[in-house]
């Protein structure tokens, strides 16, 4: 990813770890989430709010290279691959402690207002989103 | 624990250990909290509804005795130690798979509405809970 | 999925939702390696050992269709689609409360032994895998 | 908590709130065991290593006075209060996005070697965890 829209450093948690002594695949999603709603907010575009409502999932994929350990500096890199009339198609790629890919992904969200229905972005979040 | 109002068997998931290869210890809570939201089901009793509201915990403690892991079958046994006005403090007995005392603990829980605000209970509820 | 290898009933946990009061979406790919796993021991296949190691995933992905909620009672439907030397991709399906497919996805599971390298899988256990 | 030995914030990820909007309680005691772990390393203590041990729990407990919700920033207070042969009793609060106390409790860990069994503190790790 020559150019991602947000980085994200984060460290491993000794309670994303299972018995293996690796990250438990699942977190390796959340890392993904945890650098998107950050970015959405470095945008002012509301994350989740009972309200207002958020951004659910309809598809998410990895590929999981090399495993991450308990207090292993991480970077989340994430890039917009798609925006849609209210869905936003998200790529990720994780680096582990020495700069290697560890793992990709994709994630499909889409802005759902308090009744659970697409809500349709607006001009500005869409440009936002796009980056333009 | 001599008569538990209630027994839970549950399997340890590999999910929920840690890079010890043991239990990570907030999900004793969890696993005290599934046996707690069943009994009240099998009471007739709410657990969670957006427009009713649910049992926040106020208070939580435990102690850890033994280690439990991967695919070990458990039992949560619970008691109910306390009901108040919106309140019940929980018991709660965890034996792993040789029946051994892993984990004990307590939890104290106040009903609220969908406003977050306790919701005093009802009689019969009451009379539920307090086993009479 | 006409017939699936394994059907695991579950419970969805207060706990595996969020504050938009559906199941946390990395939760459905938990919910597929609960299947998974129980499926593995029914073959007699060790999931997860310290001294003969496991079965770390390389890939996974998944579809979300419809919402899943506190207390629904969910059905996970496990296939698989390919064996290789040390490997098995899963299918998988996840039936909701009212028996609609809420979510479906598939994941690639390596088996590793305790030094994390791959190990080959033997003539049994590739047949009771491949259900020959 | 006047003196803190360690001052952890956090913002709290939209996965960590169930579908109350709140929080689910026992992230409360991850938030506790993250800030310990970043505490242990500005120490130079090992935090887990296969090989050589970690600090498993003996004793957790927490009081939880208002909620969290996503995007709050909070502050994790954590102060040592005992340290015994291989154990630390650690003290912590959680303040909430406006400073409030949402949270207080305690957590006893005891460091284990790789064969889980107590590992006793050198002198120079327990001048370290006392603050001397």
């Amino acid at each position: 990813m020559d150019n991602p829209r947000h980085r994200q450093t984060l460290e491993v948690a000794f309670g994303d770890t299972d018995a293996s002594g690796w990250v438990h695949f699942p977190n390796i999603f959340k890392y993904a989430e945890l650098a998107e709603h950050a970015f959405l907010r470095s945008l002012g575009i509301v994350v989740f709010d009972r309200n207002e409502g958020g951004w659910p999932r309809v598809k998410a994929s990895g590929d999981f290279k090399k495993p991450l350990m308990t207090g292993d500096r991480i970077e989340v890199l994430l890039d917009v691959s798609r925006v849609g009339g209210a869905s936003v198609t998200w790529d990720f790629e994780i680096l582990g402690n020495d700069g290697d890919l560890a793992a990709f992904g994709s994630m499909t969200t889409v802005r759902v207002g308090n009744d659970g229905r697409p809500k349709i972005l607006s001009d500005e979040e869409r440009s936002n989103l796009e980056g333009k």
